[in-house]
């Protein structure tokens, strides 16, 4: 098995490179002190580190459901399968979907394509671009796979964003061919003009959707869900339970506690909103400024710029740019056949502004470099 | 699939039932604010709360080496693989060798049977009894699937402990057959007598070691580890990527502060011990007095008391039970093909003195009834 291009750059640069790689939240955002009260308050009592049950903890499932319920889409704890990270949620589910096939975008996230591979889910994929997706293809897919695999919301990598009459189509095709949909929604509440309903909220039987706290709140506590019927979640429970048990009580715990002040969690979401708005218009700034030859469409939310760069092997850029200390995603990463050449994914919610401004400054050196050699 | 017995059994019961079922630990012994302590050193900084490496937290890796290496069995950071507990780690390994076969003992640890079957492993049962494992069928079976599932120390469930001639001859065996050894060894330092070395040691490139901070610290931080060989764990890790992306990282810097004080780890797993000791005495004495037509030999450490009631069905026993507050797990539960009937595991760590008493009083009772209704 592959291992992620991300994963493995982030693990291996030196501590001074610029990243625009990996999905990574900013660290100064952590709400460092309410979480450790939460976890000094829970250490008082010892279920906090005794064994759970295998569906995630009460108090947490019901708290999450609630999230749901004030969205408008009724939700009960028993809708609630607490998972490791929203990684194990496309684990279990695919897991439980062995050996068939799956409609996903093209491009889309990488850790999901691995993992449906190792479950062995034969791959049909329909064009994204960043105002629609292409919708025969979709139609004409799902007839054949009853299962599709979106992230509907300031998608991974491209940044495309369905909208509500995209999400109508969507919901009516699944429901006309009784399929399922896997609705991967970890950037949902990264929206910096306004939120759009889920497409689950129209399918609440025949969906899967998938949420984490990674990008709100903190990805280190490795703490994600499934919200589905209780048809669909039951059969996954038994699945969760072999392959890990359950998700850390300690880490559901303190973050239950954390949610006890929902004005806080409010107040914190908000403010990463405005955080990564601003970040997004000082990174697009730059770009512009810097890199006017890369072609992209300003996303709405989330956390990734995605564009490409004509004529440019961004692949083979990616290399040199390496060895100068910064690193970005090549869009080749997001292609299920690897077929891609001239894009490129930029995380823009990591970078402080004076890494954003020097890290592009060094892409835009190296292209310059590769176009003397080619010239000389 | 089927859920475990155990976990079913456990999320379902009212909270007065006495229960010698799950293997938990005792929660009075947790180190609550050793634990607090940690948790509010590291929660100062914000990498505790950011995505980590695939493998695992660097400086936890350095101290579960250290402790190998202390056991004489030296080991680098790089022979560490973290997981989210160890029943992730049968899970990354099985999923390795999916669709191959595997040498287990009979009977053997439910979980691991569990994961065996999703991943397909063709499951070859050596029997077990108090003082021998079957060596004809082992060394015949080895020759054949070349990959064997032991649980050396205190077996779950026989509380059967594999001695040092017996070790001896189960290296050579891999060895002779260039096969490979997945040593689950999740109870191997609750010892009351005295400890082993494990077979592992015996086998640095042939044997997957798997530990865990559960039984010895506390279950609800899900932290276990694989320690191999670096060729063995290389193409594990990406496995492990693509099902979690990493263990806790809260957890794991936790558990990384709380090790640094290697005394306190020390004294802390020698009263456990102590403790532990005590309450097998306690349980055997009650046992002895209140059901002496239970056969069991005592174990010499671990969580469970494994014997068996002659001519009572322990599956119908344990149903009649649950329904007068009090559980322990029926022998079928370990066995792949579930034709075990009168033989019963307690555990014996988690209930207190009055509470033991009691449950087998209830149990006492309800076998007795059960004898005047066959005999009307």
């Amino acid at each position: 098995m592959k291992r992620s291009f991300i994963r493995e750059i982030l693990e291996n640069i030196n501590p001074n490179t610029i990243s625009f790689a990996g999905g990574l939240p900013s660290a100064n955002l952590f709400p460092l002190t309410q979480l450790e009260e939460s976890s000094r308050k829970v250490l008082n009592d010892s279920s906090s580190l005794q064994y759970g049950t295998s569906s995630g903890y009460e108090k947490l499932k019901e708290k999450i459901a609630q999230l749901y319920t004030d969205d408008g889409f009724t939700t009960k704890p028993s809708n609630i399968l607490i998972t490791s990270g929203s990684q194990q949620a496309l684990d279990i589910i695919s897991r439980y979907y062995s050996n068939s096939s799956i409609t996903i975008e093209k491009p889309s996230y990488l850790g999901a394509m691995n993992i449906f591979r190792l479950n062995n889910l034969d791959m049909q994929s329909i064009s994204l671009n960043s105002s629609f997706y292409d919708k025969e293809t979709f139609d004409n897919s799902i007839m054949d796979t009853k299962l599709a695999y979106l992230i509907p919301d300031f998608q991974n990598p491209t940044g495309f964003t369905y909208n509500s009459k995209q999400r109508k189509e969507i919901s009516n095709t699944i429901k006309k061919n009784n399929a399922i949909l896997i609705e991967d929604a970890p950037y949902s509440k990264l929206y910096f003009e306004n939120e759009f309903e889920s497409i689950s909220k129209f399918l609440p039987n025949n969906s899967y959707h998938l949420g984490s706290f990674s990008k709100i709140l903190s990805p280190g506590l490795r703490i994600g869900w499934i919200r589905a019927s209780e048809d669909l979640l039951e059969p996954l429970i038994a699945y969760k339970e072999a392959m890990d048990l359950h998700t850390s009580t300690l880490g559901q715990h303190i973050l239950n506690d954390y949610l006890e002040n929902n004005e806080n969690f409010n107040m914190h979401k908000e403010k990463i909103r405005r955080v990564y708005k601003k970040k997004l218009q000082i990174f697009t700034a730059y770009l512009n400024e810097i890199l006017p030859e890369f072609i992209y469409e300003k996303p709405k939310g989330g956390m990734f710029i995605y564009g490409r760069l004509n004529h440019v092997n961004t692949s083979a850029l990616v290399q040199k740019c390496l060895n100068k200390g910064v690193v970005f995603v090549p869009g080749n990463e997001f292609y299920d056949n690897n077929n891609n050449q001239s894009e490129i994914r930029f995380n823009f919610t990591h970078s402080t502004s004076s890494q954003i401004y020097n890290g592009l400054k060094l892409i835009k050196e190296i292209i310059k470099e590769g176009e003397l050699c080619k010239a000389s």
